[in-house]
């Protein structure tokens, strides 16, 4: 191999495509068609149609839970079939696919030892992708690009040119003042837990953290248990970043909440 | 083995079971009990409940995506328990199995190299497979033959014997006149993209091709991003069938069309 | 090996999780982490949040159909971030994982050979989980301690210490009278099929059984083709349960009824 990076033949799917159709299955039949010995793992297909902060948000806080040498595809893709290029990261022993449509860059502000490479068309030609579609390059380049580098026939030093201009990512990030932070909710997940864009490390500042929803205080606990059954609380969760919760119901349900809702965090005075 | 086919190892799976109950888990369970080293990928579950013609149109365009050797599994089995028989179908490099209600019919009629068989009792009952349940072949029957069959264990010019009467496909054909093409909606994409019965071929042959749905004219565009946001239009899809789409929206919502709607397609006069 | 149990290498999941968000494909992501060659099934991870009963039916009803030495997590976990234990039971050939919560006790209650340990803290931080989150025991604990069952290197003897005070199933059971059974509705299928905690030997004991659902009573049949496309029906279902059904229909949605709701059985007069 002619880079450090050893394929661990791992390939996660991150997509808007959902599992109602047959996009994903067709995607991982390319994949074993060019690679038998492909473990395929769903990271998650349900992202909201182009929301493509939302696929950052979930990305960069999941493809380091996978062994080093994973190729992680992510295809939310509003621009296929426009000359849009296929950027691929490298982010410490991970390899990253997708669109050049903001997707990756947060991962890459966060770690300055990442190397971002926009993938050649020869190398798409080369491994005999010309005959593409114009509407599902998941299935048609995507996917076999991920299958030939998790086979370590490709290898990321070879498929592609640096570059410096990545398109910036669609995230917002909160904004900070004196007193508090004003945070915003990025996504809600299965339990109608309204996760936000700010992150541990704002929380550990605050020495008596609390929330503000739609004009009221809750508090910051530890745990869901800290508080009772119908409780709406702020939690930091697995993931490093605050929530809102309602304990043993769901948050988003109880406070009428969707996506795109603020959520200010402060100290509680006195 | 007695047939050139050499078996991948791989089984999809194509279901109305949904992903909600145990159903398709457990399926996979007992492949696993018979083959430890198969390799599973799910198609789809979310066929409509008992929509043959929707699993069908899916499978007829997903299989061959797959690597030769693959066993593919369709299981939409309004008549389970009764003595409808088992059907299995060799076309390419592929196996297919399903119960005979018209599910395999178009595969069959498109390719007339294609070989018919109906899976022998006596073959089931071989494999150990008499203490069935009366409500999930599936799990009972579908899965134990894929696997023997994957495994290179059964092969497929010994299960059964040559049949000639088919059920009938229940996927309406497009009807075609002078000028125009009248197609029907067979199924809703996850981003409300509606996808049609009408073929890249018949689209081919028109020089200046439109679409009509619900009285109103639309164009035929290349790719989605080839007309403005909010914008609807015909594509040519990744799966060689027209299907009417609102670029960057949802075409189902935008139009308030449902599965069985009927789409024209002519050509632009003038 | 210090037990008889030899690890097949399989894992399975069953969680109220989802599949909208990334926390299966997580759990996954740790698992392929420490054990590159395990095989991993999803079981649901649709159960309703929090609901433990419907859990503990479905898992109970379905770990036998995967291969000896298979182990089985399931988190449905509302105590997370407790001091609740983490059990571990052995029944068959099987491990199965889970938080005290009465998710296991009625496989244990079923099988007199069943052994039943609490999971040692001290296994717990030798595996280096002691940098655990308070929210995600799933990702953080159980996908850790059953990669390393499954791939032999922990082996159920050697995790934990017996216990005999489990928490107690929240599974309501059937009461009996003379001549009748009353059971309760335990899940919804994807059919709106309606499971009832009344087992196939209760439904053998009656000569002529009929259902009473709302005061309306239907026939018990073999299998949904007995009885014409709309008709109620009761069925011996493949999990060896009574449930309510309507041929080629939604059950559920034609009675209007929810889990919770009561099935009586009894013998038909004259």
């Amino acid at each position: 191999m002619q880079d450090l990076l050893s394929a661990s033949g791992l390939i996660t799917l991150t997509t808007d495509f959902g599992t109602h159709d047959p996009f994903v299955g067709v995607m991982k039949g390319v994949i074993f068609s060019r690679y038998a010995d492909a473990r395929i793992v769903d990271i998650t297909h349900s992202i909201q149609p182009q929301n493509i902060a939302e696929a950052s948000f979930w990305l960069m806080r999941s493809y380091r839970y996978f062994p080093d040498g994973t190729v992680h595809v992510a295809v939310i893709d509003p621009g296929v079939g426009t000359d849009r290029r296929i950027v691929a990261v490298r982010s410490a022993s991970h390899i990253l696919l997708a669109p050049d449509n903001g997707l990756l860059a947060d991962i890459v502000s966060r770690d300055n030892t990442t190397q971002c490479i926009a993938v050649d068309a020869e190398v798409i030609d080369r491994i005999g992708l010309h005959l593409r579609s114009a509407t599902f390059h998941g299935r048609d380049i995507f996917a076999p690009l991920a299958a030939e580098l998790a086979a370590g026939r490709l290898h990321f030093a070879d498929i592609g040119t640096p570059i410096f201009d990545f398109v910036a990512s669609p995230l917002e990030q909160p904004s900070t003042s004196n007193d508090s932070v004003v945070g915003t909710v990025i996504t809600i997940d299965r339990f109608g837990n309204l996760l936000t864009n700010i992150e541990g490390a704002v929380l550990a500042a605050l020495a008596k953290p609390m929330v503000i929803v739609a004009d009221v205080e809750y508090p910051v606990v530890r745990t869901y248990a800290d508080a009772m059954p119908g409780a709406i609380v702020g939690v930091l969760n697995a993931f490093d970043v605050l929530e809102i919760a309602q304990v043993q119901g769901n948050g988003a349900v109880a406070l009428n909440l969707e996506r795109g809702a603020t959520v200010t965090l402060r100290n509680r005075s006195g």
